[in-house]
């Protein structure tokens, strides 16, 4: 049996939990600081819940953006930290931090990534975005054998009787790729006779249902059919007279994503109302190193805005560059004025800048 | 003689002091939340300090704007807040505040415009920009009789010796307006012979001063000369062996603007080495009522760095809403998602902007 894979310790300044705008002003603000930072998000992109809820809808609040779409936002934020180099730590989670004897900390990730930290900023949002799950006693006993949480894929498929929890775009594509890899039976159960998806999609699961090899079941399950410890069906609830039982040997449960606070909430760190506490000069929690900016966080006034978020940052950062940097006590820098602060963006001095006036 | 002219009150739910980048996020987050506002500022024009000290200089760490100059941020932010009427009123500084019977303010400008104000922000940045004085002991008991920091014109120069004091584009071009005034004498004033004006008006002034129709003396101005209380004449020291006496009639103070806290100091708000303090919940100061955002604000752990001032901008207005509209307890609303707030910005409902993907 092969080890599973580890990677070698990357040591950071600061490791940022969540890869959102706040966490990427975090990174800009720590780079004008002269601090590092490495970024680990459990989505497979960089933007957190400005793509996966809003990225193509209007945002009109960010200061003098009138108006900018969740992936503009992103892209400009990403835009803007560029000078600072960056490592962005996808699909994965922390899933266990401890503080060392240097007062510093130990970050594993659930993809066998580690770190070493000298602070680590909770920039997680609303919560990692974890699947939908259905409430059903005991099904969690049949994850990963005969419950999934993704697209199980054709050698799972093949053979069996197979049912698609879900309506939308994920949904649609499992239920016709089950029906391609040879399923016994494929069954879509939902609580509306809607689908989400693009309309070749739609016209095909139109036509697979006229012929019958495919079937739509309306209602919600509530139990699981047991027989030899093996799941063999699911007990089918319509809310009207009929409830029925389908044979189910595979069930593939696709009814999105949402947040979750995840393992943050072992790390120690005090919680009110599931948000992380912080105090107001440094973002700080009542765990010394570990700081929380964003939607997480939460102390008297707290809003859930980005613009909150971005000042939380900002003096998060001033706090952390003060335990990587201690013996450093500079006056506050102007982007608009300091070289050093010009060399470290990489843009030129002063008065040469391209297509803005030079100075007297 | 005539009245001193009065407007009549204007009403307002928070008026605000100072008209820089944060009084205009100010106002779009008041907007937001169907609170009023009015401006007033002692510069003739919006946007600060953005405009006095950097109008085309670039910042570089305004969230999701890689670069973008003092004039620019002001552009966007007066386009952000332009939904939500606004009065301006420019070239004035508020004189006289007192709280009145029913929890609102009494404000009064020195142009002799009056508010009503259920609350009162102060957006004062470094202080209200005023001209830059000569340290000479008496000097001020001359003011605007024969001292004037401002270009007194032709009627006040003609016949007289005038003595400007400044190098830069406004000094210049007061000097080469007392010659065309005729003036009996013109002379230059300052510690440097480098002049900061336009090609043309420096090839007048080198002119000039080689016909002798204007002369630059090298020196700072240390004692006045007084015969029978009027002002005679200037003692200047050019920090050399040469101390001299200049006649003078009239002397004009061009030496730029610098910032000053002003009346401010005089309304009870409590201070810290000039700065008003605040908490950090409502951003209000030790006077219900009055609050202060941006950098003449202080709390543990403030930068003056305008990322924050849109921060505290946005607290301050909730805890304004929350006096305006005290029966109203509405979840926060976002502008992505809220008809309510569309309605407010006079933007399209979700779904039918132009240049934006329909949602699903």
């Amino acid at each position: 049996m092969a080890e599973p894979r580890r990677e070698a310790p990357i040591e950071t300044d600061a490791l940022i939990v969540g890869a959102g705008p706040v966490s990427l002003f975090q990174v800009f603000e720590l780079g004008l600081l002269e601090c590092g930072a490495q970024v680990v998000d459990s989505l497979p992109h960089v933007g957190g819940q400005c793509l996966e809820l809003y990225a193509d809808k209007p945002i009109y609040d960010i200061p003098a953006l009138r108006r900018c779409t969740g992936r503009e936002l992103i892209d400009r934020l990403q835009e803007q930290c560029a000078p600072f180099a960056t490592g962005f730590h996808l699909n994965q989670q922390v899933s266990a931090l401890s503080r060392r004897g240097d007062a510093r900390f130990d970050v594993v990730t659930d993809a066998g990534q580690q770190f070493v930290a000298r602070a680590v900023v909770i920039a997680g949002g609303v919560g990692s975005f974890q699947p939908r799950r259905l409430k059903i006693n005991g099904i969690e006993r049949f994850a990963e054998s005969q419950v999934f949480y993704r697209d199980p894929g054709p050698a799972v498929v093949c053979g069996r009787n197979i049912c698609i929890a879900g309506n939308g775009e994920a949904a649609v594509a499992a239920a016709l790729a089950a029906v391609d890899a040879g399923a016994a039976s494929v069954t879509l159960l939902h609580r509306r006779d809607d689908f989400d998806a693009s309309d070749a999609a739609l016209a095909r699961l139109h036509e697979l249902r006229v012929t019958k090899r495919l079937a739509f079941v309306f209602g919600q399950a509530k139990e699981v059919v047991e027989r030899d410890d093996r799941m063999s069906g699911l007990v089918v609830d319509d809310n009207a007279a009929a409830i029925r039982a389908l044979p189910v040997d595979v069930l593939v449960v696709l009814l999105g994503r949402s947040p979750k606070l995840g393992p943050i909430a072992d790390w120690g760190v005090a919680l009110d109302k599931k948000q992380v506490v912080v105090d107001t000069e440094r973002f700080e929690t009542n765990c010394p190193g570990i700081f929380a900016v964003g939607d997480i966080n939460t102390y008297p006034g707290k809003r859930k805005l980005i613009v909150c978020g971005f000042h939380e940052a900002t003096l998060a950062a001033y706090a952390i560059a003060s335990l990587v940097h201690p013996d450093r006590a500079e006056p506050l820098l102007y982007t608009t004025t300091s070289p050093k602060l010009h060399r470290l963006l990489g843009v030129a001095p002063l008065g040469i800048e391209p297509g803005l006036q030079p100075l007297r």
